[in-house]
């Protein structure tokens, strides 16, 4: 195990209260800070917000988003 | 456990008997009363109310929602 | 638990032998009484019939309907 | 339990021997004599033919329907 | 049970070592020797040849076809 | 038990250490060695090449290709 | 067992802590150094960038990819 990352959600679980970048399906992406995940990849979202062409655009409060629609989560591109 | 959101579902436990956004798969918004839920994110409403354009259109009263077809769910989006 | 509604299941049974709006995947809504559903949310609709444009158009007499296909079930909107 | 239809298999059990009308979520469209289905409402049908705008065309004989690519299935209009 | 069909894969069992047409969700259609079929209608023909138009075109020899990828399965169709 | 090939998988453990031609989904084609597989119909080639219009285009070396993504598996076809 | 690839997750197991090739099935391909995978195939990247047009392009830093949206991973194209 190398940087603390042996199974995937170990990637989720270092990135508790922190905020990441989350790409959906539908090609939408929302920033927030990650409250809570599943073994689905649900994930729980605060201060959530959309963003639309590189710009942070509508916010959300905290959000609920289903795992199935999920195609990858980048904890450190959110902070860019 | 910060916030009292520890797992995916207690954002959905926390808003039962609330108004929530439901964002589905195809495009279509729903905001109603939180009844019911189960570990399929199926979902009934109270008061069911189809959101286009960011106007309220058609009414539904009780609506059951199937899981599979949301993407997103948002307690607090549904107040503004 | 509110208004009889503690899991999404209890919505479809209390709506049993009543008339139900099913809105599928493909776009086509059907209304019918509710004779029997399932887990999967498969469901059976007695004097069922297609509604396009709000109008009602073919009929199907019993019907059933497999549950994959179901976007959202109203019973209160059957009846408008 | 009203008419014999408790669960929604029911139906398909009332209806082996009898024609059903299949349709298929690509949108094509079956008539056959109903002889086995399973719980994945797999179906094989005897004597089959496509519906194409209301008109019988090609017949297949016995057919093996897979259930996943069902939308509705409906006894009496077959009979039509 | 009547024909000697009670359940669907009834029909494939009597297939074996007999031509089959087989439909794709794709809408291609191939034909073969069925050899092999498994309870995710997983199948492997022998001889297989694709039809285009109704004519048979490219060979393939022996062919496995994943079960999900299949509409129906039709044993007389393959005979015409 | 004809040929050697009782269960759809017999094909593919037969074709292990040999060339086999495999369709996607998304239209594409590759072939390769079979070095591995499993029930989900996951796959690993040895000197995987994409197939363009009949032509070996792209090399990728070794390859893990996920099962759900595969129409049909030919081990002959990658001879020719 | 030939070349150490006995089953397909050998193939990442060999893998980790090297760079591997992502294909996603909505045509995005991302490299990275696999940290981690499940059984799911859901994968772990770091130093995760974006291949466009044979380019790298946006970098994520550590990248979780859901694996139900992979096409294939192939380890030897990232290293071109």
């Amino acid at each position: 195990m190398v940087n603390g990352i042996d199974r995937p959600l170990d990637l989720l679980n270092t990135s508790k209260g922190k905020e990441i970048l989350v790409q959906l399906k539908n090609g939408r992406q929302f920033v927030g800070n990650l409250l809570a995940f599943d073994i689905h990849i649900n994930v729980v979202l605060d201060n959530a917000k959309e963003i639309e062409n590189g710009e942070q655009t509508t916010s959300y409060g905290r959000m609920f988003l289903r795992g199935d629609m999920i195609v990858f989560i980048s904890p450190s591109s959110a902070a860019n």
